[in-house]
C-alpha cells in the first residue's frame, strides 16, 4: 500500500487544485446518491438510530468533506502562483520572477472510529487529498462499509479521469491483526489523522517526523445559572444524555448546579427539583416507543454497557438506574438507558475522566462560580469538545463566555427545543478546537489545511529583453 | 516574570486586534528613529559590516514585523465576529446567533540568536503579541542591545496607552547562567520560538504542551549545470560566500559542479577553470580595501574561525586558504577570509554538515543529475534554507524546482549581479519553509501566526421578540 501511494504521489500532486476540486466534488457528488446506503451502513455497524445515522454519516460529513475542500482550495489560491518582485536599487532596479509552488507533504494516513466512520474521517481524508496527498484510509474494523462507500466512489471519479485509484486506498484490518501502528510508524507516512481514545492518539501525536491531527476524549460540562424554563431546560439535556446512547464526543456529562438552586421565571427551584425533573424527562424520552429505540439506537461496544452498570456503584446518591428498552426493528438490540448520579464535588477523581455512554453526574456546587471554576478546570486538564451553559444574567453569561474560551471549550447557551449541545454543524463550529487535551486540530480551522503542505518559493531574475 | 507575563495576558488579550495594531505599527514607528543606533548596536555586537548590519536590523527586520502584524491582522479578522445561523426544519427554523472569539494561548517566549538579533526576532516577538499573547524576549547574551532598543519602543507605546509594559518584557542572561531551559519548560510558557542550533531547537522541539517554531541549521547547496556567463556566476557565488563572513543560515556551502564542466555561452568550461574563476574572485573581493572588509564584516564567534582553519585539513584539493584582513574601521577586528576546498562527492560525512562560516566545499559530480539527487538528499535529511541553481536548459530548471520543491527548498535560479541567495525578502520569501529539518516553521507563512491562538465559538438560540 505504501509502494502504490508513493506512486500515487507524484501523481496526484501534479493534477492542478482546480481539477482536484472537481474530482472532489464530484465524489461527493457521487456519494450523495448513496446516501441511504451509507445510512443503513453506519446504522449495522456503529448502532445509531436510522434519523442520527443518515444525517451525520450523510448529508453532514458531506458538508464537512465539502469545508475541507473549499478550505483547501482557498488556502492553495492565497498566494499568487507568480508575482514580479522589483526593487529600486538608486541607479537601477532589480527585478526577479517569483514562483510559489504549494508542496504536498506525502502519505496520508486517515485512522477511523467506530462510532462516526464518516463524520470523523471525512475532514481528514478530503484535506488531504485536496492538498495533493495520497491518502490511506484505515477504518476502523468494527465500522468499515460506510467509509468504504465513500472511497470507492472517490476511486470512481479517479478512475473516469485516467488517474490512479491508489491516490485513495482503503486499508480494512481485523480485531485480531490490527495494522494501524505499522502504517503509522513507516517512515513515508507524513500525515496521520486520528479519531479516538486518547491513549492511542497521544502515542501518534509523538511519533517523530509526522503532521497529526487528533481528536481525543474530552469531559463535558453542564453549568445550569439560572434558566427561563426548568422544564424545556430538563427536557433538552434529558435528550442530549440520550442521544446515541450518550456515545458522542459532544455529550454531556457532568451537570454543575448550585446548592442554592437555580433562578427561574418562576422562582427558584432546588437542586434536588431540577434533578428530578431530568430524571422524569429522561424516562418519558426513553419510555415514549415512538421516541426511545431511536434516538437511544444501540450500543457500539459491549464495555460501554458495562461502564453503564458500573456506574451505579459510585459513591452518590443514584437518581437513575439504567435499564433495557426493547427495539422494535431489532430484536437482539443491544440498549442501556441513562443512569443519573449525584456526585460530591470533592470527588473530582471521578468526574474528572470520560465516562464514555449514557451517564449522566449531577454536581451540587457551592455556587455557580465553583462551577465555572471546576468545568474550565476540567477543560484544561482533561480536554472538552462541547459545553453547555444556562444563565438568564448577562454578566454572568460573559462570565462563563470568557472561562471556558479560555480553556478553547465552545458553549452552547440557553439551548431549548430542537438543538442540542451536542450537535456541530460545519462551515460555523470549528468541531474540536484544539487548544486543550481533547485534540490538536480543529474541523475546519485554516491550520487543518494549511500543515498538509508546505510552500516553496523559486525565483530567478527578468532577462533583460 | 512568569508572574508579570500571567498578569498582563489578561490585559493584552481583552485589546481589541485594531489597538494591538495600531500600538505595534507605531512601535515599528519608533524603532525607525533608531535605525542607525541599531544599526551599531548590531555591528557591535555581531560583527556585521555596517551596510549589512544596518539593513538587517533595521528595515528588513521592521518590514518582517510589520508583515508578520498584517498577517496576524488578516487571521484575526478572517472569520466574523458573529453571525445569525439559520437552519429550516420544515415546519420552522431553528436560529442560533454565532460569536467567535481568538484566544491567545498564552506566554510567548522569543529566543534570540547571536547574529540577527533583530532580524530573526521580531516575527515571532509581533505574530505573538499581534495575536494577544505577551512575550519574554531571551536574547543571547552577545547579542542584546539591538533588540533591547525593539523592546524598549514597544514598552514606551504600551506605557502611553496605559497598558502594562510587560504585555513585552525582555528577559536577558549571561553566559556564566543561561536562564532560557528554565523559561521554555516552565508550564506557563506556551509558545516557543527559536533561532540557533539544531540540537536545542530540537530539544524544545520535543517539549510537551507547547507550541514550537524553529529556524535551526541546514545545508545549502548550488547546483551549477549551465551558465550564461562564467564569470558573473562565480562573482555572484565569490559574495554569497564571503557576506558575513558566511555566518547567514542562507550561505552557501556545497557547490555541485559535473566533471563533464559547464556550458557556457562560449562552450564549455572544466571544473577546475570554474574554480579557479571562485578562487580569482573570492581574492578580488577580499582584497579590494574598498569592498573586503565591509562585505566580510568581523566572526562573531572565535568557534568560527578554528572551523574555518580546520577546513584546510579536509581530504580534498584545497583551492584557497584563508587570511585574515585588515579592518580599516577596528583595528582588532576578528576576520578570516574564505577557505574553498575540492571534496569528492563520496565523502558524504564531511558536506552532509553544516560548517558555519566562510567555507566552500567544490564537489565534483558524474553529471548534473547527481548534483541535484545530492542536493535534494542533503536537504531532505539535514535540512537546507536556501538553494543556488545554474542553468540555461528549460527542462533541467523544471527538473531542478521540483527536486528541491519536494525537499521544502527555495531556488534561486541564475542569479547574477547585485542579488544574492543569501537574501530572503519580507512578504514574497517564505523565510525557511518548515519542510525539512532546518525548521518547522516559516517567516510569515498563515500558520506562523493561526497557531498562536484558538477560535473558539459560541452560539445561542435567538430569542422569539
Amino acid at each position: 500500500m505504501i509502494d502504490r501511494a508513493n506512486r500515487a504521489y507524484h501523481v496526484w500532486r501534479k493534477v492542478s487544485v482546480q481539477d482536484r476540486a472537481g474530482i472532489l466534488v464530484e465524489s461527493l457528488e457521487r456519494v450523495k446518491a448513496r446516501f441511504f446506503e451509507i445510512a443503513y451502513a453506519t446504522m449495522h455497524t456503529t448502532g445509531q438510530g436510522y434519523m442520527m445515522a443518515f444525517q451525520a454519516s450523510g448529508p453532514h460529513a458531506a458538508d464537512r468533506a465539502l469545508e475541507a475542500i473549499a478550505a483547501g482550495y482557498e488556502e492553495l489560491n492565497r498566494f499568487p502562483a507568480a508575482a514580479l518582485w522589483d526593487k529600486p536599487m538608486g541607479k537601477f532596479n532589480i527585478q526577479l520572477n517569483k514562483e510559489w509552488r504549494a508542496v504536498p507533504k506525502g502519505i496520508s494516513l486517515v485512522i477511523g472510529c467506530s462510532t462516526f466512520p464518516t463524520w470523523n474521517t471525512v475532514p481528514g481524508l478530503y484535506a488531504s487529498l485536496i492538498t495533493g496527498n495520497p491518502v490511506i484510509v484505515k477504518p476502523h474494523p468494527g465500522a468499515i462499509l460506510p467509509i468504504a462507500i465513500v472511497v470507492a466512489e472517490i476511486q470512481n471519479v479517479l478512475k473516469e479521469n485516467n488517474l490512479d485509484t491508489n491516490i485513495c486506498q482503503l486499508a480494512p484490518d481485523t480485531y485480531s491483526k490490527m495494522i494501524t501502528k505499522e502504517l503509522a510508524e513507516h517512515p513515508d507516512v507524513k500525515l496521520i489523522d486520528f479519531t479516538g481514545n486518547s491513549a492511542f492518539g497521544s502515542y501518534l501525536e509523538a511519533l517523530p517526523g509526522k503532521t497529526t491531527f487528533t481528536e481525543k476524549t474530552g469531559v463535558n460540562s453542564v453549568i445550569i445559572d439560572s434558566v427561563e424554563d426548568a422544564d424545556k431546560v430538563a427536557a433538552n439535556l434529558a435528550f442530549s444524555v440520550s442521544l446515541y446512547s450518550g456515545q458522542m464526543c459532544t455529550a454531556p456529562q457532568n451537570f454543575f448546579i448550585s446548592e442554592t438552586g437555580i433562578k427561574t421565571a418562576n422562582g427558584i427551584i432546588s437542586f434536588d427539583e431540577f434533578a428530578q425533573k431530568v430524571v422524569d424527562n429522561v424516562n418519558s424520552l426513553v419510555d415514549n416507543p415512538k421516541a426511545g429505540p431511536f434516538v437511544l439506537g444501540t450500543v457500539q461496544n459491549k464495555k460501554t454497557c458495562d461502564r453503564v452498570a458500573e456506574a451505579e456503584k459510585l459513591p452518590g446518591k443514584v437518581w437513575l438506574k439504567s435499564r433495557t428498552i426493547a427495539n422494535p426493528q431489532f430484536a437482539n438490540a443491544r440498549t442501556t438507558t441513562p443512569v443519573v448520579v449525584e456526585i460530591d464535588p470533592a470527588q473530582k477523581d471521578i468526574f474528572s475522566k470520560e465516562l464514555f455512554g449514557p451517564i449522566a453526574l449531577l454536581i451540587k456546587t457551592k455556587n455557580t462560580d465553583q462551577s465555572i471554576e471546576l468545568a474550565q478546570q476540567l477543560a484544561r486538564q482533561h480536554g472538552a469538545i462541547s459545553c453547555g451553559a444556562y444563565t438568564t444574567d448577562a454578566s454572568m453569561r460573559e462570565k462563563i463566555a470568557d472561562a471556558m474560551a479560555l480553556a478553547a471549550t465552545p458553549v452552547s447557551f440557553n439551548l431549548t427545543g430542537g438543538i442540542y449541545m451536542n450537535q456541530n454543524a460545519g462551515f460555523s463550529d470549528f468541531h474540536v478546537t484544539g487548544g486543550n487535551p481533547a485534540g490538536n486540530a480543529s474541523f475546519t480551522n485554516p491550520e487543518y489545511v494549511i500543515k498538509r503542505f508546505t510552500w516553496v518559493g523559486h525565483r530567478e531574475p527578468v532577462k533583460a529583453v
